[in-house]
């Protein structure tokens, strides 16, 4: 199976790992020996300086960005006002000191349980000009605040992207390291988030002060960078003992996706296509049953593919299918019983998952053949399959998950305990390369990597880790 | 395995099933070679007595009853005015000609697409003695209507009763039929329908006309025997091609469960008591991964059932777990994997779905020894499990499932391409009756029968077919 390149680390840390074990091998893949100082997660308390409000009546706070549309040419802007609602205009250009363009925003609020939200700004700029650096300041008066980011580059088969992979992120003082590590890598240009955002609801009465920390925690990246949204179980916050029982209210009134241009209509299962990727975002805590809308719409979406424009087939998803972690194992049982087919069908090159507090990649493994009555139901190596990367390790106060299943099974290439985050690289049609960064690395250090040949391609190559 | 007692059939019948092939058995099962006349299945046309207008300026029309709490004692009457909203009030009491005792409801209305609905008033009245027959009159002036119901009994472990069992009903003349062959058993009390009633759907911009038809068609006997809602996919009416994308529009406006005083938050999950059963109802359309809310309940909601005062715990769903007709096959499963083993600890009397347009009973089986690295996925006989029934042979206008999997497989008891509805027939705490009775077969034929020995109170009895 696949072969492993022991990657460079601090003699320190080396030490430590060949103190406790030295990596090892099982059943072909590798199930880490490295183990992380074992410090306890603990929540960055609220006066901590990443929270900050920023200075100035009514600032602007909280502010994130979002890919628009389908395509790249539209960004949604969004932040949080606390005194009044103030303004919902964006103004932007090309110009740092000549922001022309302007756009009308909206806002609104919510409220949960005890809790009174802020008002909660979205303003979507469109019209934008392909791979251009954009200005925009929101806020007025003595609060007006400015951010830039770049536009993605036009969509088309070659086109090189570096995306960063955060999953179950919190706000520990892990997850600040998680983040500052990934906001080290000079190359990545848009985080696809795999759900689990700010851990509010585990405070008490789901204390939803911890979502208005959390985006002020991530907006030093968020505000530059699109974050591509994955909601997660946490974003659920239903809590029918508190006479909340709307589901995903917060994150829905925070956290926009551009569901509707890709015909969805839930903002939580939706696709966007970003320089050589069409990338498919699917709902673990949605309805997923056939005939459910999200079952049609994704049977729909990916004959829609184009390979020939996006070769990149790349889904997100909180639940991963293939973990072998004692922690919630067998959880994606269910939708992958209902959909595996299809990502065999249309050659997914790779499977992103959050949720489980630890890092973990497969090797390219299907397990369709099951018919109730012929046994087989083994994982089985296919190259037609993607390769299921769960990057659930961003830090967040429940801690990592250590207990690993075994022996390691014969689907899972590499997995260890320890807090990171990956980039997924893509070089043209055929070639990606793919990293995970532990966070007690240095930035240059990949903990586990991996080349990507395209599925629709590159078939014939084999996809062995290096 | 089960043992096979042939019923008796009309001998011309029972002609026709020599002609095609002697009844048969398959890997301990039966497919029953029975063929019924391969006419088309026809919806009846608008203008068919079943589906006249009561006279009478704004009469009352679509009237059907539900159990309105927990236990019993109270019950939900709802029925439409098309004229003007008129009166949501329910008069009722004992004595048919002193309705003596009164209740105010509501109306409500709603649009889909071209269609405006009447309004559909829902009145509930409580406090009902049980056992006891009510009278009740709704409309007002020359279009007054009355009806009666008998309350279900107090809720007991020894207390009979019998339940048909009806799905996927429709408003074809075998959808006529099968209602008729139900009307005519004289014993049977309330109605727990398995999911899909009218069949608006299949009809261009789901004409929600024939929403307006199916409720005159049933009210003959849903106006007079609680029926039991589960929901099935033709309620889900997800149209976004004509822009209505909220899901169970008519269904949720038009029919009412009583979903809250099981502590559910959404009317497609929850429980009742009738009798000396508790029946759980579960949503194959909604969310029910882990942390969904269907998820929470159920999970809460299992412990609580008390054997010892309703021993028979029944669940309906839609969408069948065991069915090994060509049509539907293993659309079950992603719910299965997620809830069988519960199904298993609480120790499941039976499970009723509907979804397949046939006929199916299966031994008392499971498949919950998987853990994707054992091989173990193959169903085994299991005393502990529920009996797993199709009943999804109502009669609508799809048709008969009549192409089945070939061998028959271990899980699979007896099969069978008719129309029908079944009994099940409780006595005292250890024992009950269940039928299944073909449309082509008088009232008292029953083509397939078993003994249910409680799961709880008689677990060492063997659950053979007789």
């Amino acid at each position: 199976m696949g072969r492993w390149r022991q990657a460079p680390r601090p003699l320190g840390l080396l030490l430590a790992a060949i103190l406790v074990g030295i990596v090892g091998r099982c059943d072909g893949g590798i199930s880490s020996a490295y183990v992380r100082k074992a410090e306890k997660t603990i929540d960055m308390p609220l006066d901590s300086d990443v929270f900050r409000v920023p200075p100035g009546y009514n600032a602007p706070q909280q502010v994130h960005i979002t890919q628009g549309d389908l395509d790249g040419t539209a960004m949604i802007i969004s932040w949080v006002t606390e005194d009044e609602p103030g303004s919902s205009e964006v103004l932007y250009g090309t110009d740092e000191n000549n922001l022309d363009l302007s756009a009308e925003g909206i806002y609104t609020r919510y409220k949960f349980y005890n809790y009174t939200s802020g008002y909660i700004h979205h303003c979507t700029i469109s019209n934008l000009k392909h791979d251009t650096k954009y200005y925009y300041a929101i806020g007025i008066g003595d609060a007006i605040r400015k951010f830039w980011f770049i536009s993605p580059p036009e969509v088309g088969p070659d086109v090189p992207y570096t995306f960063g992979l955060i999953g179950d992120l919190g706000q520990s003082y892990d997850s600040n390291i998680t983040l500052a590590h990934y906001e080290s890598n000079p190359n990545a240009q848009a985080v696809l988030f795999l759900g689990d955002l700010s851990y509010a609801d585990k405070y008490p009465y789901h204390d939803n002060v911890r979502w208005d920390t959390w985006g002020r925690f991530v907006e030093r990246n968020a505000a530059y960078q699109p974050w591509i949204w994955t909601a997660g179980n946490h974003e659920i916050d239903y809590a029918p003992e508190l006479g909340e029982t709307i589901q995903f209210k917060p994150y829905t009134h925070r956290y926009w996706t551009p569901f509707e241009s890709s015909g969805s209509t839930e903002p939580y299962w939706y696709s966007i296509k970003m320089a050589s990727a069409h990338i498919i975002v699917v709902a673990s805590y949605s309805a997923y049953g056939r005939y459910s809308p999200q079952f049609k719409w994704l049977e729909a979406e990916l004959p829609k593919v184009n390979r020939s424009l996006t070769p990149w087939l790349i889904v997100l998803m909180h639940a991963p299918w293939y973990n072998s972690y004692n922690y919630h194992y067998m959880e994606g049982e269910s939708m992958r019983v209902m959909y595996e087919s299809w990502f065999l069908k249309y050659k997914v090159d790779v499977v992103f998952a959050g949720h489980v507090h630890a890092y973990e990649r497969s090797y390219r493994v299907s397990n369709i053949a099951y018919n109730i009555v012929n046994g087989k139901c083994d994982p089985v190596p296919d190259e037609s399959a993607p390769v299921y990367i769960t990057v659930g390790d961003g830090g967040n106060l429940e801690g990592l998950a250590t207990n690993m299943t075994q022996p390691q099974p014969s689907y899972s290439a590499f997995r260890e305990s320890s807090f990171g985050h990956a980039i997924f690289e893509i070089k043209n049609r055929t070639h990606a390369y793919y990293t995970w960064h532990r966070n007690d690395d240095g930035n240059a250090v990949a903990a586990d990597s991996m080349w990507f040949y395209n599925r629709y391609w590159q078939t014939a190559e084999t996809t062995s880790a290096v």
